[in-house]
């Protein structure tokens, strides 16, 4: 998959008995869920939050797309490595990817793109720069974005 | 249970693959979100919503506390009927009754009180007075409520 | 998007309380769920269901593959017009396209990939050719599949 | 509320984006998830697990009856105190008490009721007597049981 020496977030996930289904696996809406857990644990980590409101005013990350590939069922009590990796980071938006496995069998891929938004009672949700504390966190998961993300990245 | 000609409100709700887990029915969570679904539907069908927000202020239904009891189990793709009962109601407050069945058999009861609530950025919950539009639904369903519940109502 | 004439499946959801986040719209894990009940809708429509078990061996359509991307904010009390499209039919796996729109407006578009597949106790889920009754179903819908799509699946 | 001498079971839960609700808190149906994941970190302590299936045939805890008591809201990334009582211990059902605390703020109260039991394909569900090695887990937990609990126990 990615290469040992890729910058990346790790963190883990057990499966709950509520995330499973009658076909005795874990439903596949639960893997949205762990990454975005997964992501607020890595923003966390560097101290900064998902989600955050004052005065009425709300900042957040809400979602552009999010896809996944699921690999192998997981069932209850499993707990999941999850790897969390920069995919591409441009002005205002950000791709993460992630990675379950369970010991060495992958689980599932992932990703989430996400933007930078302001939400204000009344007005439309407003799409922001990233501001640098947040690129302060990122920049070193950038090492490994391959060439041709970064071209794309500065014509964004 | 509850004689045929107690008033009351009825909807139905099938059972979806996601509210099943590993041991093949329905997780009890289930059930709270489903008595939510169903007074939601009670309060749209007089015009009445369980949450609004205008310039920043939300106005609500915030649970006090919230019960049930699970008589027998319920599967995937079951169609339950759910009869919504007012069991008390109060200045702030209102006590709501569920009863699930599939068929002739009971397969949950449950209660939900919850308050009247202004929600203001930065300020504490408010609770307030129910208002009349809302008295204007919920009167039709006490009449059933018994003596005892009438006292205690009148103390309230 | 897609042509009105291209045979699809339509429904409705009606977005709950529940649904929403701090933000004020729906969390975006939602419309993953939206998407397998409309399928779940889609399939009943023609007498089948998504998943089933006899004896204990259990038939469903495990997820492949998942992925969305948001274009507007959904709210509470939305009600999405759910439009379902066969983007392609293999022999082992079938995958779906999603469209919700609130009115003129296109919320989201999503696509599941998913096989259909046995799950016996003790045994690695197997995955199986689509039955007959399945792809009679499936097959008016086949119509609008465009040429290189009809040639990849020729392939499969 | 309780005595701090009674034995008791003590975890914490971070209060995740998903959990709240367009009114900015915590959305009443997760404290029930919250009180099954506390149960299954009690149970994973002393080596046991809410559910299991070998060969088709599952043995797990389904809930008899479940409630709860909502004194404060919670809110995004608040990391809640759960403590977890044995309330009542019968010969082949559990009532477990759940407390919610944020610092000193009392945010929640709980009870889960639930049973021992089994589940083989096609057949009823069974309930069955607590086995040894869950009553040996528990029994530390009786300590606090008041004298009148205990008389009702003995009846049971």
């Amino acid at each position: 998959m990615e290469p040992e020496t890729k910058p990346r977030f790790v963190t883990t996930r057990r499966v709950e008995f509520i995330d499973t289904d009658m076909a005795g696996i874990v439903h596949f809406t639960n893997f949205f869920r762990y990454m975005e857990q997964a992501e607020a644990e890595f923003f966390r980590t560097y101290g900064h939050t998902l989600a955050s409101t004052s005065e009425g005013t709300g900042m957040g990350w809400p979602r552009v797309a999010a896809s996944a590939s699921f690999k192998a069922p997981a069932y209850h009590n499993d707990v999941l490595d999850v790897r969390i990796f920069v995919r591409r980071r441009g002005f205002k938006s950000l791709t993460l990817q992630f990675e379950f496995h369970r010991g060495e069998t992958l689980i599932a891929t992932g990703q989430i793109k996400t933007a930078y938004c302001r939400f204000r009672p009344g007005q439309p949700i407003q799409s922001l720069e990233i501001p640098p504390e947040f690129n302060a966190m990122l920049g070193p998961y950038d090492a490994a974005l391959d060439k041709e993300l970064q071209r794309s990245e500065s014509e964004n």
